[in-house]
């Protein structure tokens, strides 16, 4: 399996902005958070991009894109149908190959010399099959994610078979079907937005919107849940952090990290202490 | 004296996407930084708002001033002459009346129940004079503000005489022509990015745009300096602190500082102390 070419889903109608908002990076740049999910990608060996923008979108974001412009292919969704439904728009870029996917508002944080993208693609190409990124997450952030079911694979530490996929389920559903064996009490296995998948997604997530009917959406949970029970598919957890821009306090928890572990971290660090103090 | 004006200057080349960046104000609702800047304007009982932009920037800036986008009158500086010209811009507006006047690439954080802006504007009608806010910064910030040179008030603590404004001196300048008693060592009283004028400054201005020579630009600091020369001109410390939010990482503080002081300060810091243990 090669994975060569990403897609970035960025249609959503409240999140528009989201991509284009300023984040300084880890080498203390200024940068747009679209810019630094492109370097994700880039890190990854990925030069061939695609981004689902809703109509109009496209010259905005070449412009947030900065360094990376020149090799986004832009497509737009014209029906706000759901983000699985944004992903089906790119169906014909990745023809019959793996891709890796992201959402557009998240920020990935890695901890070790590789990025968040190249890790999880190793573990794709070593098991050659479909595979989310996931992170144990706190229960009252369910609200913002969609989480997996499913079994630890034997001597392989934070790697899971799934076989149940929720889009943002209630505590009391998480808890009769999402418990996963040796998980913190009160954690479940969430979505990092970020996958490998294979192109079977896309008969899916098809067949998905085809049965939509009028002012319903598509979300890729309910296809990556079908994902699960025709073929093999995994879910990792990677040695990183999403931090989900969209929420509440998401930017600045991302900037928080990102600051704190780049170059600029004793800066930051100090100016934080000061602050905290004068409150 | 009345103030019933408001001028903000948004017209600088490099910061244009400011205030539109997104920020979680203190009830914990997702704003623009302009939308808080024109709450700050209008806790001081101002309606009346001129915003200074470049040209074809009025339309961006009318949606993200959100519910007060009705009440602005938009100006354009053509010619990229520096913040002093921007300021000039809005002339017609102020007419011959005094008027409050922020930068748009600031945001304030009150420490009292009372607004900065309203702060500010009790100093001036006290006084019967032009005043700008001020707060003691360290020499490593110089680079980004203007700073004063005064004496202190007698019987009124935190309330400068002003005789020198100069435009980010380095800090051998500010040593030399910046040191006010009283003050810690290497700290200095720099611009605060909010002011209260009286018109004649647009003179001073006018005299300042009208000298410069081709690729020049005027600032507002050097017919701050004038104004002290040719009038009483005070500076007051408010109960409250400015974040630039143009700086690398002004963002970031900023809305760090806007959370710990709002309603969700006891989630953000449970976030901000796990997230730096994980660090």
């Amino acid at each position: 399996m090669q994975v060569t070419k990403a897609i970035i889903t960025a249609a959503g109608q409240d999140q528009t902005a989201l991509p284009l908002q300023t984040v300084v990076d880890r080498a203390g740049n200024v940068r747009t958070a679209l810019a630094l999910l492109l370097d994700e990608v880039s890190s990854a060996g990925i030069d061939d991009v695609a981004l689902v923008v809703s109509p109009g979108q496209a010259e905005r974001y070449r412009q947030a894109a900065s360094v990376h412009g020149d090799r986004i292919a832009f497509f737009e969704q014209h029906d706000p149908r759901g983000y699985g439904d944004a992903l089906l728009r790119a169906r014909e870029f990745a023809g019959d190959q793996s891709f890796l996917h992201l959402v557009s508002d998240h920020l990935y944080v890695t901890r070790n010399c590789k990025s968040c993208a190249t890790q999880l693609i190793e573990v794709a190409q070593r098991e050659q099959c479909s595979v989310s990124a996931i992170q144990p997450t706190r229960e009252n952030k369910l609200a913002f994610f969609g989480a997996i079911g499913g079994a630890p694979l034997a001597r392989q530490p934070g790697i899971y078979e799934v076989h149940t996929v929720l889009e943002k389920p209630t505590p009391t559903v998480a808890e009769q079907q999402l418990i996963v064996a040796g998980q913190r009490a009160g954690h479940y296995l969430c979505l990092f937005g970020m996958h490998v998948l294979t192109p079977g997604i896309f008969d899916l997530l098809e067949q998905a919107v085809a049965g939509l009917e009028d002012g319903q959406t598509a979300n890729l949970s309910q296809s990556l849940h079908e994902l699960a029970q025709s073929q093999r598919y995994l879910a990792s957890q990677l040695d990183g952090e999403r931090y989900n821009i969209g929420e509440k306090y998401g930017l600045l928890l991302a900037q928080l990290a990102i600051a704190l572990s780049g170059d600029d971290r004793d800066n930051v660090l100090t100016e934080l202490v000061e602050l905290v103090a004068k409150q």
